[in-house]
């Protein structure tokens, strides 16, 4: 690709990414692309690792995981990224509130633009609309995380739908199992939302297969015995 | 109070604490005025319950408490709110990306002032620094939050620490603990920060009292032997 070509894709990435970017000064725009690079990163490396300010980073391929890391080395993913999607708790210099620890790693061989923190950092004390966008993308990933914990602190939920899946595999003699989510909500006394957004939870994580055509197929059934006994 | 006397002391504690106040329009003062009222809650009322849109509060006295609240009833405090804080946790109308419901109760009798979630959000959408307020409060909770969970999920500390201060005062035949946090810390193997920081959790519980002069005393055995053993 030549330079002029390079330029052109990563304008067009700020312009689909920030709402704000048809409101930014020429200079500012420039700021941006100087402060921006590409990066490959291999499946398996961290790409942020703690209160750093590693910066904005826009996922254009690939997958992205954020988690929580003990000093043991326990580990409670918190949600993922995928193309199009931003993260904005990996540049804490912009978000002066947040103070917890949150790790990264590619999950997947991903290509990334990673804006440097400072230069996002110094637009947004100029330009309410970057520093909300900002603040409104870690408010969204905290009501994400809420979610996961409520489900573990309360539910034992993961606990509770892999036992279930488990043992429906077990009576069928089939790894595939034909229940609406609405079915399998009733049959662990859940709701359908519940049921659903733990499938694509557990499906993002490798367990299972969740499709309108093939129902759920288990992938992984030694992690979600795993589960089930935890 | 006379009437005038009222609205005085309602301005002035605006001006505390909203940092904008000052670039408000005369005409949105007026309306943020209107759009006000001052409470009391009786100790134990629930003032919040999941995600309506009660409005913003500002606590005058007592403190709330801020919880999750599971359909079997079961609770996990987050954090609380003393005299002089704000909630915004409570104003999900202004708050669009904030998706997770919230229970507040106040924990003694408590006086304060509910702004209206709409009058707010209309404000939020012409004046960004007041849209920027709400969202760094929530972000603010976000921190505070995760690190709850993080003692909760990854080290049981609650339970490691409650452990320890039992057995200190069983071994001592007394509820006054004289060890620094740094050597509690280092006998439970964890960080001081994280000993000094659940000691408070704990005093704020009413578990313990924890002050310079007195070091740690006791004040609710039974509790702590629920942790201990939870």
């Amino acid at each position: 690709m030549t330079e002029n070509a390079r330029r052109d894709e990563r304008l067009a990435l700020f312009r689909r990414t920030f709402p704000f970017w048809d409101k930014m000064a020429p200079e500012d725009k420039e700021t941006f692309l100087r402060s921006s690079r590409e990066v490959h990163f291999e499946k398996g490396t961290n790409i942020h690792n703690g209160n750093e300010c590693t910066g904005v980073i826009l996922v254009k391929s690939g997958s992205l995981r954020l988690y929580l890391l003990s000093e043991e080395g326990k580990e409670v993913t918190l949600f993922r990224l995928f193309p199009g999607e931003v993260s904005v708790l990996s540049a804490s210099c912009v978000l002066d509130t947040l103070t917890f620890d949150v790790f990264i790693d590619s999950e997947e061989d991903s290509q990334c633009v990673v804006i440097s923190g400072c230069a996002y950092e110094e637009l947004s004390r100029r330009m309410p609309e970057a520093k909300i966008f900002a603040l409104e993308g870690a408010v969204a990933s905290f009501s994400d995380v809420m979610w996961v914990m409520q489900q573990i602190l309360f539910f034992s939920m993961d606990r509770r739908l892999a036992i279930f899946l488990l043992d429906e595999a077990s009576k069928s003699g089939s790894d595939q199992i034909r229940l609406t989510h609405e079915q399998i909500a009733k049959y662990i006394g859940s709701a359908r939302e519940v049921v659903s957004r733990m499938l694509k939870y557990f499906a993002s994580e490798g367990l299972l297969r969740a499709s309108r055509s093939e129902g759920i197929v288990l992938t992984d059934k030694a992690r979600l015995r795993a589960l089930a006994v935890d």
